[in-house]
């Protein structure tokens, strides 16, 4: 079949690759309709990725049709519609189960991969096809009021937001700022509304990428001195959350001088740094509660694709670029240059 | 100066009283703007009063410019521009000063008021002024971007809504009901989106209400069989959270019948019943969590004022009727016939 | 093998039944060395059961250790030792995997059954042997730091004491009161101090019952007009939270007359009242928060074992009775007779 | 009157001083019967003061009796018990009102005082006698069932200890390693059984401290390599939750380690790091939940007075040392010569 394989710095091509197969009687195919290129895929492209492989099938957001299951599957069946969340569970330990994978307690293990299209370990979604363990705890059926572009958004990105929002704890009410305008800014723009924000304040340098925030209800906080005008928003005190989806020193520090005294600070973006310099002394007499993970989009689930259903949230409206499976590469280039009017790109397989 | 007096069953009239005056040092006297009338001034109206008391002014909704304060009032001044919570504190436990007045550390004491408008104990507020005890604890400042007529609603029915919503124990993508669509359970409905509710199920006989909910985003559901339809609407299940605000027998009924297993029923209209039959048979068996309660306004306005005056919650769109002071009476009348298109009838002291 | 297996009221025998057998490739065996007698199977043995068949193993409660495995399971093995949850998970839809069986999406299939010794449907444990559905859901390890006695008593009475005690959610420095000290009230006593309760009210009319109680750091409320004591004992206000563990309506009104102002009450006795007269109009006033069910012991377990592990628990002291299988029919004797000393009867099958 | 001064590094005196007076009409003045040198007071002892004023008192721990009340303070009386919690609210904010000080909406305000014994803007209490702002909010009656040394500790020790054990967010069956066994540390140690804490691990470097915590139920960790001892206790998982009471770098980032994927960490030790080197990293992929702050005792109390009333919490127990007013100098010298066994000093004025 083919699928995009990375092959060096800036090299993706779209290549032969042998057919996805089923891993064991827990296991299913599906066959991609739909697979986007996440941030984190422009690592790899960059030429950062996270293993030393290579040829490998790149990607982990995808949606599309089961096509064979394994015979101890219990959930799923050949023909049903599903999203693949870009977290994969162990399917055996009693946090997984609960769809709490990023949890596991096989963490560590050499057989518990954690994503997909990080190396040959667990091949990528770009594909015609992608093969999927442990199927009744790594698939979702898509509701029928869901359309595949939306789902697409909630195999990563919407419910990487959603987990940033629900850790920053937005109860009704709240204002909340919002660092980095991406597609996980801005679905987290959707989120702290979807949660009862009364205002959000959304910091971006890109205009065009404020304008969506405002055109969601958000209030524009553009790049020059922005913990300034964040207090000028907030009669000087900050806001109740912060959530940061960039995961660079200056976001993060920005982010930690967004919140109020008692205000949470919930980071997304990755980050890695081994030494960020922490400002303990004014965190501790602004009583800082700050988190900062990865999500586990097979726990966000049930709430977004409610919201999602109910046209609450409004994942698909950040679909700005398509492209079929031989133009995938076009798609890294799309991004990685940062073309005017680019926030996601996906590719269509139907 | 003239007021609403009660002189017996139907039998309201606009009279002379005296003039509104200061309690003690720590009072304050309200000039009212804007009255409102609630479902709870027409039991007085229909001759099921809360004392025994004749001739007293009646309401305990309203909003307008402090004339007067006592000299140990820390927080206003001559001038400010506030609501006045229908709810009173003592001012002097730690609970009232917390803003959860009904929780009160003094409730039963003769001396602790809970309510305006009830008996000559404490005047009410339909009326030219009104004299506010305590005024530290029971009054609230407007924000500027508040209306008079969204304040005027925020002294009683959105914050009694909002914390039925809240004891409902709502989360973002839940689905709940809300039986009754009277000022409190429209309020409910916007209550419950901003909570982050997925669907809200709108039950009410009158078509009118139920058109009022769908345009807030509600699907209706009729009053012939309403139970049947909820578990229609809901794959069988029932709604993750009920609010009641109507408190006859069959309402509480409904809306216990309305909740899937482990869901959360929230009544807060107001039950006499001193023997409600209660199915605990199947309430166990569907894990069912009950409340029932009167809201403490001050606890739960500053997530209202902020959602308010964010644009997120429109309490002002229901108010339908206006009169002047003198024609207060014919909005009793109004209300008590049920004249269709009633939904929240102000009297306007502009 | 040999099983205690009813006739009818008052008729329980030890008998021959065909021997446990794997229903499935996803069930398994389990010898049992303990099993409970339960205030449950008291109502069968009084001629109350909860359905029509007759010559059924009777009991719910069991530990022992695995024998057979069907080949579907991923969990377990043969010579694990285990305890059997009551509560029964069909291990197929998402909210059984998180162990919170009691909102099985499946609930009313004809072929989901809730409870072990019920009917024929799915075969007791006060048996040799007993068949165990879906192993993977409907076992729990019983962890080297946990004895036999304790084990069994985490099965039924204490997940479903911890379970009253979580729903009156009690807080550290509450003031709880425990309505009913049988094992799953004398239970409550220690999930409630294991919660932080500064103080537990501990009522029942048997005075051994209340002494255990005392030991455990309770004070003792007599039945001699408990409602007017509780009072006392709380300045006038009554507890944050109650716990009522009889499921009677006169304790289930004495357990919503004993909550302070905003206090919850949580029923775990069984009630089978289809119209209990609930008091609607001091319950509002009051602002009272009631919650009843039945427990999904599986997720009540993780918090148990590993309080019961580090000593902060201690179940196994109820035991005050241990006869073999045998001997059984002694046992619903002692407990039906209410002999004076009788807490908990074990049929000890080692 | 006498009281303690400091006039540079390691010179604090017994010193006559103008006599405590009413500051205006919401103060008090409190005779002193208690007061404790707290680990900050140690701090200015050092020459690390926190302002540049010289000769004025110290200490910021007391309780004692109320003599002298302003006219407009409603809720204490002269001949009153009281304690005076360490953190100062200005009475006038909403937050203020609730006990949460620290979150005081006129902090950064010049007249807005936190604490005692800081500087000359307000006098602290080792004294014979101190002035109390605003003594509506910033004293607290002493239950007859609480004794001076308890009520001592719980001014500032315990309600910190408290707050970092209540932003763990610790839940029953949870597993909790405490770092740093000073009286700050010990009280969490107890707040954490309190909360319902399984286990507690305790790391110190030195014995008899350990030996305390092991005396109150927890398992010592030694100072060689307590990461890796606690990946030991914990089946390589690290802890539920962590608590900080030292405030060291080296201290934060080992309780950063302690704990397991997706736990919470709290530090109440004072950090006064610029830049605190933190591995955004591991944190990331651990989900780590981080929070640093100043609790606001008053805040805190409820609880608190409940379980210690009640025999549940025992901070009394960690009084090893007492001096009257005159010895005060040779307390600080105990404290910070690290005297082997000292824990608390009390200078005792009855």
């Amino acid at each position: 079949m083919r699928a995009l394989t990375i092959h060096g710095p800036k090299d993706i091509r779209c290549t032969d690759v042998p057919d996805a197969a089923l891993p064991d009687g827990l296991g299913a195919v599906v066959k991609v309709r739909l697979a986007g290129i996440c941030g984190s895929d422009l690592h790899i492209y960059g030429g950062h990725g996270f293993s030393d492989d290579t040829g490998y099938t790149v990607g982990h957001e995808a949606v599309g049709e089961v096509v064979e299951v394994g015979d101890q599957v219990r959930r799923f069946r050949v023909g049903d519609s599903v999203l693949i969340p870009a977290s994969v569970g162990c399917a055996l330990c009693a946090t997984c189960a609960t769809g709490r994978v990023s949890t596991c307690e096989h963490r560590g293990q050499p057989w518990r991969q954690y994503c997909y299209g990080m190396s040959h370990a667990l091949e990528g979604s770009q594909a015609e096809a992608v093969a999927v363990p442990h199927a009744d705890v790594n698939l979702v059926t898509i509701p029928d009021e869901v359309g595949d572009e939306a789902a697409l958004l909630l195999t990563d990105n919407a419910p990487t937001a959603w987990y940033g929002a629900r850790r920053a704890r937005i109860a009704p009410g709240d204002t909340v700022t919002v660092v980095g305008l991406g597609p996980v800014g801005l679905l987290a723009v959707q989120s702290a509304f979807a949660m009862g924000a009364a205002r959000v304040l959304a910091v971006d340098p890109v205009a065009h990428r404020r304008e969506r925030a405002v055109s969601m209800g958000a209030e524009p906080v553009e790049a020059d001195d922005p913990k300034t005008r964040i207090r000028e928003l907030t009669c000087g005190l900050g806001t109740d959350a912060v959530v940061e989806a960039v995961g660079a020193d200056e976001t993060i520090s920005l982010a930690i001088s967004a919140a109020r005294v008692g205000g949470r600070v919930s980071v997304v973006g990755v980050s890695q740094n081994r030494a960020f310099p922490f400002r303990m002394d004014t965190a501790q007499v602004r009583e800082l509660e700050f988190s900062i993970g990865l999500c586990s989009a097979q726990y966000e689930l049930p709430a977004l694709l409610a919201l999602t259903a109910a046209g609450r949230l409004d994942p698909a409206s950040l679909v700005t670029h398509r492209l079929d499976l031989e133009g995938g590469p076009g798609g890294y280039e799309l991004l990685s240059e940062r073309v005017d009017g680019v926030v996601k790109v996906v590719i269509d397989g139907r």
